[in-house]
Formats: C-alpha cells, structure tokens, sequence
C-alpha cells in the first residue's frame, strides 16, 4: 500500500483490508511499541467542510503514531478557496506534509485531490461518494467482536436508501462473502436495486427484507443501527408512525442473542436509546475506537512505515 | 489526584492544591527535566466557546511536558453540537486522548462531560459557574511573591458582585485560613452575601468593605484588580463618576507597599493603566504564566505522570 | 540574528539573507539531521486575518524542526481581540512560546507586537507592509535554480503598482546587486517611482519599462509573474483587452530560454496556465518548499537553535 491514495474501498484489495485489520488488532494491544512508527511524519487534514469527529480521528491517529498535523477545518479555510484550485492547493501542501486527509462536500474533490498531490491522500469524505475509513471501522468492530467479517447474519437498520455508510459496508461485505444481510426499513426507505444487484451477484452472500426490527432481531450476529431523518418522509404522519418502530431499546434487545453487536456510525440522535449504552452488546463507541486504529493502521501503510514487531506478530498468527 | 476529574476547587484538597503549588514551582525551575514527562499523551481541548488565551494556556501547558493536542474552537464545532450531545461526544473523545479541557456556555456543562467521559475532565470554564485553573493561577501568584497564601492582607477591587473570578479566590483562601479581605468597589458592586459568609464561618479570616481603593492601598500585600463594565451601572453618570475611582496608576500605586502585588485575571480593559506594566509590583503576566503552571501541574497529576526528580525536591524542602 | 524579531527585510543584512539562503539549502538535503533541531521549542502563529497557506508553512517549518505550535486563527481569534490590545496579547503569549509569526490586517502591527513581545516576532504579513518570508523564498527559488541571486536578467510581469511581492523583492536584490530588471505591465499598473528611485540608486542595477511579455522573454533569466486582478482597470474593456497579454502560457514560454525560472508568489488565478505546470522552467511549487525552508532558517536562526552539521558544511563551501 506505500504510497497509494484511498479514495474509494476498491483502491483496497481484500487482501490490503485484512491486513489493515491485522495491524488494527496488533496496534491496539501494542500502542506503546508503536508509538513512534511514524516520528518526523506529517499529516495535513484539509477540511472543507467541518467534519469534527472525523477530523480528530485522523489526527489523534497520526499523533499516536509520533507524527504530526497541520490543516484547516470550516471556517478557517476562506484564504484556501479564495480563487485557489484545489489541485494547487494539494500541489502545495504536496511541498509541506508526507500524507493527506481531505474533506470536501463535492464528488469527485478527493480524487481531484489525489490526481494533483505527490504524497498519498486519504478520503475522508466527498459528497454523496464513501467514506472509505468508515467502513473500515465497522469491519475492524465485527472482526474484534466476532474474529472474522464473514459467516455472519448482519442486520441492516433503518434509512437503507440513503444512508451511504450501510451501501459502503454492505458492498465491502460481499467481497469477503458468506454474510446474509438481513435489511430492516419502512417501505420508503429502502436499499437501492445496485446494491441489491451486489448482493445477488455474490453467491455466498443474500438478503432477506423487513420492515419490523423485533421480528429478526433474535436472528441476528450483528445490528447495524442509521438515523431515521424525518424529512426523508412524505408526511408527518408516517414519520411519527414509523419513527419508534426504529428505535432500539433494551426491550428490544431483549430479543437478541446475548452477544450480538450494535453498530452505529455516529453520531446518534434518539435511534439508539441511552439505556443501551451500558449493555455489553452495545459496540458504537467501540467502533469510534476501531476507527482511529484503522486510521493508524492505513497511514503508516502507505507511508511505508513498518510497524515494530508487526511482522513477527502476524507469522505467529498465521503459524497458530 | 490520579484520574481525577476537576469541575470545582471543592474537587481539590487543600492538600492536593498545596502538592500543586509545589509542582508549579518545581516545574518553573526545572523545564528541561519535566519536558518529557506526558510523551505519548493526548490532551483534548473541546472549546464549545472560544476562549483563546484559555485554550493556549491548557495546550501549550501539554506540549511543554511531551504530550499532544487536539480539539476544536468556536467555529469549528457546528459538527460535534449537530445532534450529538456532550454525553456521546466524551464517550467518542475518551477513545481518543488521555486528558480533556471543556469550556462550554451552560452550566453544569463540565460536570455532564466528566460523568460520561472515560478520562480525567479538566473544567475551563462553563457558564456562570467557576473556574478552577484560574484561580490556581491566582493562588500561584501570591506563592511566588510571598512564598504563601495567608497571613496576608489582600485588596479586591472593582466588579466583587458580577466576577466570579475573585467569589472563587476568596473562598480558596478562606480554606486555607489566616487572610485579611479588603472589598473595594462602589455600593452598586459589592460582595454577595454567600461569599461574605463564608469569610464569616472562616474564624481565622476577617473582611472590612470600602468603596475608595487609595484609602487602603497602602495596607495591602496584595491587590486583585477587576474590569469594572459599563453595563453593570444603573446610568452613565454613576459610571463615569466611579470609574477613574478603581482605575489603578502609578499615582495611586505610589501610596503601596514597595512589595505589593499587582494581579488581574485578564483581559483588562482600562482598569490598570499601562505605566503601571513596568512598575516590579505588576504580578499579571506573570499570573498567566503561573496559569500555564499550574495547568501544568495538574494536567501531569490528573494523569499519574510522575515529574522527574519532583520527590526528592519536596522531600529536600521539607527537610529544610 | 539570535532574538531578534524580523518585521521587515531590513531588519536583516545581507549577510543575514546570505547564511539564510545556505540554510535552506542544508536543510533540505538533511532533513533528518536537523528534525531535532527546536526539541521542546514552541512557535505561536497569531493571525487576526486568515492566510491559510503562509500559516501551514510556519508550523509545517517549526514541526520539521521538532519543535511544536500553538496559535489561532481567523474566526477563532473572537476572544482576542475583545477589548485586548495586540501588546496585551503578545505579553501574554510570550509566557506561553519561544517565537511568534504574526498575520494582522493592519499596518505596523507586527512591530507594536515585536515591542511588546519577550521573544522574537515574525512578521507574517501586516496590512499593506512588507510580507519578509515571502521575499525570502523568492530569493531562495533563485539560489536553487541559479546558484546565485544577482548577475541575472529579472522579468517582473503583470501587476507592477499593486504587487508588494515585486517592489519587497527588487529591493532586496538591489541589496545584492548587479541585476537588470525588466518590468512588464500595462501602463496602468507600473512599477511605482520610489520603486525606480531604489534601482537607480544602485549603480550595478538597472530597469526598463515594457508593456509586452513575449518580446523580451527571450533576454530572461527568470520570470516573475504576478496576479492582474480586473477591479485595478479603469473599465472592462481595458481589463478584457489586456488580461491575455499578461497569461503565461506553453506558446510564449516556447519564446524563453531553456533553463529561465517561473516564479509566483501564489495563489494564482488563471495568469500561469495549467499547461507550464509540467514545464521544468516552472518554480513555482519549489517556491513553495523553498518557503518552508527559508521560514525553517529563520525559526532557528532567531531561536538560536544550530542546525547539526551546518558549520562543517558551510566551512567546506568557503573552502570549495
């Protein structure tokens, strides 16, 4: 991965993926002996738009590792669109820092991006376009809570049509294979035909779809929870009606196996209910984590530093 | 004080504030030595208002011991208020960093944020309520010019109804015992009745009230300045009137001790003429580089770092 | 230069810009052997107005030196400004820093800063002064292309009334001497007469005055392009008519000798076409990093922090 931009999940092979989730687990338990992996190393996070949990992931990241950060977020960035090129921009900061994180709310900026940089930028969100480090976080919290991606029952919750993060995850899913998504949303807010394409088109993988949540939640391996936005409804009615059906709680979870996983993007507004967080089934803040060691993980991947004692660490687990 | 969180002075023990003003001494002293002692540690600043010169004591005070810094300011934070409450925003930072600085406009704010938070929370400021490095910062002040906090004779001047900064010394020192208050401001603007008592039930401190500040200068150890605001006047006239009253010059200055300490929380607008800069009896800069200190001190504290050749230090001075 | 506070160029002798310039060049062949250089050093940027890129210049320089940055920026700077002088804030943060970059909107504010500051200041820009760092990294993007900064034949090109870069940088080169340069603009935005006066008070210098760039491109050693902005013309016409003329594009630079420099002190509009980025007569990116560089000599140099292995390698220069 030295030297590769991340702007989509398929710049990563599968095999780049479980390797950055190797080196999530490794880096977790060994934070001490990594924390100069990256000493004289600078990451430069361009925020376009402000994305606050998302920036200090990136740069909590990067510290960690004993380099450092400079960039820009929201306001501060007048001086840097004022007739400025987004290419000359990366041309620029291409001269200051050895990696970049972008933010940008147009498609397609972070490629632009990348075309223009001479050191590796990471996508940390564009438009309607992925997010690629979200779903990296969602696959590193099924792999630490389960030890594997696949041989799953995963359920999919919520606003399945334009919740970007849920088609990002799924179509990641089905290039490892063996998972059955079970998809649960009111008949508005149902996944896209492409993303069902995807699944069909994998064999080992396939879908079933719902509309009531306690009905397969005792199916489940995995609970992906999403934000039910009311505007995405056509009438207050339906919201309201639709809303609560949506919601987890611990009755509901009552009706789960006693080690599924809740999963959610973050940040929640009332879709998961405060009594939940105490619940050992309860993985969202978890996934926070998960997020920043897979940062860890992909910016020393492709800045080509070697994590100390990855190597032996993963021989041995290959061995055993 | 290991893993402590400090919302309020109560938070802290007369004795842990002592261990603090010595660590604060220790730390002036001895920066090369202590410049290492929270490597690998990161501070989040989660300024939900801006307070820069706060913000840049509390991080410069991480940085000059090794550590690391992220966070956010003012108009970066639209992101993390958008829907997320304090509560879920701790529990997502906690995985980040090791220590965290919050200011924020409500009350109470703080509080909410140590309870949900998995780390120790350092307040910084949250609506009306106090502010406890400041007046760390105030009791350092006093330690450096007199090498102690009582037996001392100190001068509040100016704004005693509205600043809270002077309520939360008066209450510390009464802790500590032994002083004499001298409570100078117009009638409009005097003490509350809850911090007078408490001199009261404080058998070994006394107060006197007087409105003319050149009447007693000449008496005081110390003098705490205060902005006195515009707004807080019924009218123009009185304000115009008592203003120039709790002005301090190098005229009124004259009729002080030749060792006198000068100190005001800062900003100040008017209150302290400049001439008076030069004056040795000006403590206010040095007040805030006590602040950086102190946060120093605690920072270190709060996260068990023990400062380099600190024990043998304290055990020599009690010693002596 | 140890302590001492950089406002404008003059605060610095030639021979001053001269141990400047082969710092930089030290410096960016190793860059390893100085990453230590400013350990436990820290540098505020302060800037009342953003400037985004010479702000991540700074710190990216003061980072690759070891050392570590604080500062604000922008909207955030709300609670420095209310009711605080700049002398206040630079007493205050003097505590906090060891050097100071400062960016404000007016003029002579860096030097009042440099007054009140106990540790160096660096001018960053301030209203319509001189920008020193600017001229710097122009000095050193000629030194890296031409190993020299005078014998040569300087093309100054487009806005010639306005741009303070040109007049701040045929200043300084007729510090050095023996340039000839060749300003070309509309009439309406010529080089200022106090501008002329400096050349033709330096007997080895000399100007002329032309309205067309392709004619004399080919006499160039270097190329100075600046921006043409539409509200300096008197109506649209004017501004339509002559935009073209002053657009450096592969056809004129086909008229140029091979080895003639581009520079441009960026951001630019749409003065250079993207097409010359490719050209290696394009320096402008290396302007960029020589910024850095020069602003890293400077850091240290007024820090009095000696770059490892610089002396042996400024001897073996002497000697060569």
């Amino acid at each position: 991965m030295v030297g590769m931009s991340v702007i989509t999940l398929d710049d990563l092979s599968v095999a780049n993926i479980t390797t950055l989730l190797n080196k999530a687990r490794y880096i977790d338990t060994h934070r001490r002996e990594v924390a100069h992996t990256c000493d004289g190393r600078v990451l430069a996070t361009l925020f376009y738009e402000p994305s606050t949990r998302t920036r200090l992931s990136f740069e909590t990241a990067m510290l960690r590792l004993g380099g450092q950060v400079i960039g820009f977020a929201g306001a501060q960035l007048a001086s840097v669109t004022k007739g400025e090129s987004i290419s000359d921009t990366l041309k620029t900061v291409s001269n200051y820092v050895d990696v970049v994180a972008i933010r940008h709310p147009k498609e397609g900026a972070a490629l632009v991006a990348a075309e223009a940089a001479s050191v590796p930028v990471i996508n940390a969100g564009d438009g309607g376009h992925m997010h690629p480090t979200q779903t990296l976080a969602d696959l590193a919290t099924l792999q630490s809570r389960f030890g594997r991606v696949n041989d799953l029952t995963i359920g999919l919750c919520g606003d399945l049509t334009f919740g970007r993060t849920v088609h990002s995850l799924i179509e990641t899913l089905c290039r490892f294979g063996n998972v059955r998504f079970i998809l649960i949303s009111p008949k508005e807010l149902r996944t896209p035909q492409y993303v069902l394409n995807r699944i069909n088109a994998t064999p080992s993988c396939s879908y079933e779809e719902v509309s009531d949540l306690t009905s397969v939640i005792g199916d489940l391996d995995a609970l992906y929870m999403t934000r039910v936005q009311k505007e995405r409804f056509f009438n207050e009615d339906d919201y309201l009606r639709l809303r609560d059906t949506y919601i987890l709680d611990e009755a509901k979870l009552a009706l789960a196996k006693p080690d599924m996983a809740v999963l959610h993007p973050l940040p929640r507004v009332n879709e998961i209910a405060k009594d939940v967080d105490n619940d050992p089934r309860a993985a969202y803040f978890e996934q926070v984590k998960n997020g920043m060691l897979m940062r860890m993980a992909l910016e020393s991947s492709v800045l080509g530093d070697t994590l100390p004692g990855f190597d032996a660490f993963e021989n041995k687990e290959v061995a055993a």
